[in-house]
Order: structure tokens, then sequence, then C-alpha cells
């Protein structure tokens, strides 16, 4: 995997201001499938006069007849980016503090979103959700700051403990959280504690409270009747030693990186499987877009989930190491491409889990986030049909409080073209020649060792999803082929 | 009945511009309760310099040493009060228009529906809700206007066809929406017709999908599986015939009302019960605590709900007999007291719910609202407990975006105070006098003819509730005492 150090290479354009001429522009428009109401926002691609582009505050200057453009990232939500990293300095007695304090032992995805917390994805709050912003979360999917600017906030970043924890804790102000072995990990300070009505979270996160939600299974159903929030100091980085953690860039990391290359814009595409070619065709089409507006150096930002993901999805491992080869094999740009992991885990909540992840993107630095159909679904876990609308997602994103700096780009649908041998975008205009390949038909015929038409992933990578699946065969028995869904 | 109309008065204070004196005053402040977080806005009652009142703009101009203030209502969500009947010169145009387009039939609820958006309460909808409203309403419970400012709504007014009326519909972009008698209603523009996910609705609305939530049942599991929104034309006033129909004072009469009184604050009161004299206590020390404030009349709005309830609550026709006693019987004062009908129906969602009964009577005209304890609040259909915790009522409504202009009086809890012999707020430092008499208990005491407590509703408002409960008594086998809840 070292060889992915490349997809981070050194400045391009030096790390100075950088200039973005007047034309061609971008301008904020309606999305026109939406235009039937007045309570819409939506932002589409339009030619013609550079207006005001959201997220790129004061950027323009006028310097005789050309436009001077010398503008920082997107500011992180709530303007400055919460991270909550104890000092080294302060390291050693935080851990002498924290052996003195009631314990809270931290599950797999309770430290993920410590992880996530302690970065400030979720900027600007300052650890687990007290009840005012638990209730904000669910009703609103959002929280108003003091001062009365409101931010994005979709998914609960909750702590759970049971009622022999809570009578632990008393009327202790503090706790602490350990991992699986007791090792500190955190302080949480000035707490609160409320009631966990699991029913009332799982309804207004999932809009369905269907047994068998991966997330639910997971981490709600049985875990405690409270919920503990407070502010966190965190005593060290959050590392996995798993290979992966030069991967786990931070939003700090990410913004200087892109500083560093003297991004202009930064397009972020959120993933939890492997790409083929046709995400691939709309991230460089998305490049090509962005500098047909003028934007000199658009750098992607190529952002797989970390945590906590289904059973039957490809695990971050495998999925790395095909997204190297996709990178390798030239089928995106490392120039212009960071790839790094983003240590959420999955809620599988759709059009309220894309929030979450279009807002902590921003706090990365990303101010145009690209949006596909159905993003963050899946399958009704009871019913045959797919849980959400696949268009609600981008709808919603489109509509979403706190949202109104980014940049949604909704995509087109790519879809294999028989006649031109390759994934392209979808031609209404001649079905028959098209092929659509879903998640569940790539993965079934990658388990049967069967190869999906030319075209559709660089050979590299589909070798990789082979070789995941050939590691999941039973050893003796050896595989049996599976149907693949039509 | 009649006498009831004495309950609109003439004005006090003539129909002029009024003066507020500069102390003593209201300011909002944090609510202590909620102070943990930086994300909470609530507004309780505080001693000191008067400063700007959310709902009153610009009132406020200072003349010498004294602060002169000539103001109007409370504006209207969305600036101007949204009222849909065509004119009278237009009706039996409209009326034939009507006939000739494909009809939908309302059921009782839709009806409801109709007379509320027809009268402006839901401002600034103008007709039943289009898909970016019906999600904006689910995943925010507010709606984005065209120039970015943002109006609360948070239950979704929409209307359900099935798939041989959709079919009807085919491609016309009117239709006409009829009454059980096929007489027209009202016509519906500019139609936009999208999927009825019930389950994702129910879950988003009630943070549950329990069977046995009295709107789903009613209105929801056997509705159609489209929903048609546009804008509305209603032909003709919706009226009842029920004897009641002069107490459903519209938004605009509504306001004219406390203009014409002089109203220098109006607070609402929802009810959809019997008033005892803990629910005239809190209105009357309500209107004390505004006068200490500095306002020179407030006026109360008492406004029973008048659209669906479930079947074990107090028919409005009851209620509305029970209220008049209050008032005859001097619990209330009528000079500075208006009764009025609110035609909505009832969905008992709860903290969701609290919302749209503030947001509806800031249409209306009401700038302060009295919330109490689990509003718009039931048992849970399956469990055994109560389906809201009682607080988050008063907490999203604190929090709720779009109403911020409204003033949120969250009220002290009132019981029987065995000692004083009435009801007075509950005195924590002697809970042993107080007794809790629960709507339960209430309405058993009725049904078994027994009498609460003296001093807990007036004589005559408790006689109207044993005749309701005699009405329903089987006639012939006579009644059986059922046990009183302790």
């Amino acid at each position: 995997m070292a060889s992915m150090s490349s997809l981070i290479p050194k400045t391009q354009l030096g790390e100075t201001g950088f200039l973005l001429s007047s034309s061609p522009a971008l301008k904020p428009i309606r999305n026109p499938s939406l235009s039937n109401s007045n309570f819409m926002r939506s932002i589409s691609f339009q030619s013609g006069r550079r207006t005001k582009l959201a997220g790129n505050r004061a950027c323009v200057k006028r310097e005789g007849s050309a436009l001077s453009v010398s503008c920082k990232l997107i500011e992180p939500d709530g303007g400055q980016l919460v991270e909550l990293l104890v000092p080294d300095s302060k390291r050693e007695n935080k851990k002498r503090e924290a052996m003195g304090l009631p314990k809270i032992k931290l599950s797999r995805i309770d430290l993920q979103w410590v992880h996530v917390l302690s970065e400030g994805w979720a900027s600007p709050l300052r650890g687990f959700m007290r009840q005012s912003e638990f209730l904000q979360t669910l009703h609103f999917h959002s929280l108003r700051l003091s001062d009365g600017s409101v931010v994005n906030m979709s998914v609960p970043i909750v702590l759970a403990i049971d009622d022999s924890q809570k009578d632990d804790i008393g009327h202790a102000s503090s706790v602490s959280l350990v991992d699986s072995n007791y090792r500190p990990i955190a302080i949480l300070n000035n707490i609160e504690i409320y009631k966990h009505n699991k029913e009332e979270r799982i309804a207004r996160t999932w809009g369905t409270t269907a047994p068998g939600l991966p997330y639910v299974d997971e981490a709600i159903t049985n875990a405690g009747n409270w919920l503990i929030g407070g502010d966190l100091e965190v005593i060290e980085p959050i590392k996995y030693n798993d290979g992966l953690d030069q991967y786990r860039l931070s939003p700090s990391q990410l913004r200087n990186e892109f500083e560093k290359r003297g991004a202009d814009a930064v397009f972020a595409f959120q993933l939890r499987n492997p790409v083929h070619n046709g995400h691939a065709l709309l991230m460089t089409d998305t490049r090509r877009r962005l500098l047909k507006m003028g934007y000199k150096n658009p750098i992607l930002l190529l952002h797989p989930l970390g945590g906590f993901t289904k059973a039957d999805d490809v695990p971050l491992s495998w999925r790395m190491k095909q997204h190297e080869k996709v990178l390798e094999e030239g089928v995106l740009n490392p120039d212009t491409t960071v790839v790094a992991i983003f240590p959420s885990p999955m809620h599988y909540a759709g059009p309220t889990e894309v929030q979450w992840h279009a807002k902590s993107r921003i706090n990365a630095g990303a101010n145009f986030y690209i949006v596909g159909r159905d993003p963050a679904g899946m399958s009704h876990p009871v019913e045959k049909r797919d849980l959400y609308d696949a268009d609600h997602g981008k709808m919603v994103l489109s509509m979403a409080p706190g949202l109104e700096r980014l940049n949604i780009l909704p995509f087109r649908v790519a879809a294999y073209d028989k006649k031109q041998m390759k994934m392209d975008f979808f031609d209404p205009s001649r079905p028959q020649d098209f092929l659509f390949i879903s998640g569940t038909k790539m993965r079934t015929l990658a388990k049967n060792r069967e190869n999906p038409p030319d075209g559709f992933m660089c050979p590299g990578g589909w070798k990789i999803l082979v070789e995941y699946y050939d590691s999941l065969a039973p050893k003796e028995t050896g595989k049996f082929r599976e149907a693949v869904p039509v």
C-alpha cells in the first residue's frame, strides 16, 4: 500500500494564492426538476456570468479587467475547526486524571465516533451530544449556534450507557472513556445523562423501525437506556494499527493538503464500494466541468468511509487495495486526487445520512459534493423494495439547513454502453444499448470469478475484488456458483 | 351557546394604537434547565430592562423619557396571510370549472385540512404539499422560502389518492375536490403527484410506527399510495352547520378582533380537553405576568381544537359547552378572553405537533404561546408508557426553526392543593399537600357521577362533563362504576 502515498504529491501551483479567470462561469440556479415549489434551493450547472458561489466568501477582487482570486478553503461549520485532542504536554496528566474517574468502556463504534469528534468532522460539536443537541438533530437535522446561525447535523452522535453504568457515575461531573483493554482514550466533562428513547431515535433517523437495520442491530438495540453527553478531551490520536492509519487524514490535514496543492475547488466523493468506471467517469467529468467554469485546479477528495459497514459490504482494506489499483492504472489522475479514509461509521440512513456525509466534508475543506442515486441507501430490511426513494437523497441534500454554502452536484446515471463498450452517461434516446450493473450483480460476478464486460472496471481493480471473494470462499467444500442477477 | 358571543365584546381600548410603558420588562433569556449547551434558544420570564421582544418588530419609539409603542400584531409567516377563498364574484364560474375537472372525494379530515389551508393557518402554504414541501416537513420541520427565510412546518398537510384516482387524473393539471355529496369544494391547480411512503411519513412524524396511532388509523393506513399537491382555490367558506360555525374564526377574523380590542399582546392556549381550574390558573397567571412586564392589554386566545380527535376525547360540542360555563362562572374573564375553534385535526404527535399548534397561532396573531407538560401527547399505543417524554414538547418548541419570533411560555405544574382546597402551582417543599388529577382520573370520576375535590373545576363546567358521560351510558343496562385511578 505504500505506493498510495504518491496520491498526495507535492504542491503543483505553489503555496501562494491562485488566480481564477472571470469566464466561463457557474451560476447557482434552482434545480429544474424540483422547480414546482417556492420552497426549494438547489445548485446546478449553468453557463453564464460568474456569480457569488456558495462557499467562497469574498474571494473575488477585480484588478483591471481580470478577476483576481485569493481565497481560503470553505470555512468549517461554526467558523473554526473543533479539534479535541489534548496537547502533548498535558497528555500524561490527563491519563492520570482519567484513571481516577468513573469509566465507560467504548464499543468499536463508540471509538469511531470519538475519532470523528476528536478531529472536528462534526464541528462545532465538542463531544457526544447532550439532550438539546440530540433533540435538534432528531427533529431538525440541524443545530442552532449561540449566534443564531444554523449548522447541519442529521445523525445523532451519542454515547449510550446502561443503568449500572449510570449508577456508577453517580454525581460525578466527568467520566473517562476507555477502550476494550481499559486504556483511557478520552475524558468526557460536564456530563449530562438523559433517556435513550431508542424507538424514537430509530424512527426519526431511519424513517422506519423495521428490524434488521445494520447500525441499529450493531449499536442501538442492545445499548443502554441512557445517553451521556459532554465535552470531550481526547488523550491520544485514535489509531487502528491496520496498515491504513496513514490514509486517515484529519480535516485539518486534508485542508493543509488542499492548500499545499493550491486547490481552488475541492469536490468530495463519498463511497463505501469499489470504484468502477462509471464512478470514475463522473469524477473526471465533474473536474472537466469545474475547469470549464473557470476553476484552475479543482482537487478530488476520493473519500471512502472507514467505520462500521454492514456484513456484505466489501471491507475497508480490500476497498483501499482496489482504489489503489484504480489510480495506478490511470483511471483517476493521482495528481488531482487525494485519497483518504473518512472515519465515520455507516448508518445506511439514506437522505438523513447523506447530509452528515456532506456536512463533514465541508469541515474537511470541500465546497462541492457529488451526490448520486439513493445515497447511503439499502434495501428495506423487511419489505421487497429499496428503503428510500432513489431521488430523495439529492432532494433533501439540496434543501438541508446548514448546507447552503455547499455546492451540491447531482450526477447523471452512468451505465455500460454495449455499443461503445465502456461506461458512459445513460442516453435515454437509445436505452437498448445500455446495461445497468448493480452492486449486487457486480458482487455476484466477482464471487463467481466471472468477468464483467470490458470497460466496466479496470482489470487490476476487478482482480482485487475477485481475490476478496476468493478469500471468503469455504476452504474445504469449494465454491458454488451463484446465479447472476439480471 | 348564543351567550358565548359575549366572549367577543367591543373594544376596550379603542381602535387606535396603544401605549406600553418602559418598565417592568421581559427579557428573553436562555432557559436555565437547557443551558448546558451552546445550541439552545428559549424564552422565559425575567425582570429587567425591556429588550427587543420576539414578535414585536420595531415597535418601540423613544419619546423623551417614555417609550411610545404603536405596533401591529405579529406578522403571519411569510409576511402575508394566505387566504385561498375565491372572491364572491368568481364563485359561480369556479363551480362550473370544477364540474369539468377530474374529481377527488374528500374525507372528513381532508376537508378539515382544506379549511385550515383556506384560511391561512398554514401560511405561507398555498395548498396541499408538493413533494419538496413534504420532504422538508418530514426532515426539517420547516420550509425555506424563496427569499431564504425559514418558516416552521412540522406536520405534513397532504392529500392522498389511490391508483385508480391517479389514473383518472391522467395528464390533467387541475382537479376538483368534492365533498361526500360530490359538491365541489375547491380546485387544486398545477398539481404534482408523488409517492406516499406511509411508513416513512409515520416514523418521521410520530417517532414510532406502532399500530394504534389514532390519526394514522383514521387517515393514513387505508389512504392511497400517492399524494397530490398543488395550489388551492377554495370555492366557498367551509361550514359544518353544527351550531358552532360562529366560533370558527379565521386568522384574519381573530386578528381583526385582537386589533378591535387594542391587544398589545396575544397569548394562545391550545386545548382539546375540558378546562379545569389548573388551566385557568395558569392562563390568569400568564396575564398577570404579562401586565407586570408592562403590557397594558394582553388578550387570551382560548383555542380549543375542533378537528379530528380520538374516540375517548370529549367531543367538541361538549367541550364548547364546558368552556362556556367556565367563562359564565367567572373563572376566566370574558373581557380579556377570545374563545374560538381551531379547525385543525389532531395528530397526537407530541413535540412534532406542538410546533404546528404554535405556528398556526402566529398566523392568527398570537405572539405568546403557553406550553404545558407533554403537549399533544398520549399513551404509547402498545407499550405501557407515555409516547413522548413530558419535557420534550417545550424543549423542541423552544428550539424549533421558524418559531424564533414567538415567545414560548412553559408553565409550572398546577395540582390540587388539599390544604388550600384549590388548584395551585405545585410547591415541591410540601408535596404531600398536592393531589395530581390526571385526565383519565377526571374522566373516570365524571363517568361515575362522582365529584372531584371542591375547587378542581367550576361546578357548572363539571356538570356538563357528567352530562356528557351520562349521554354515553348504555340506556338499558344502566351504568357500571369504574374504578377511579389513583
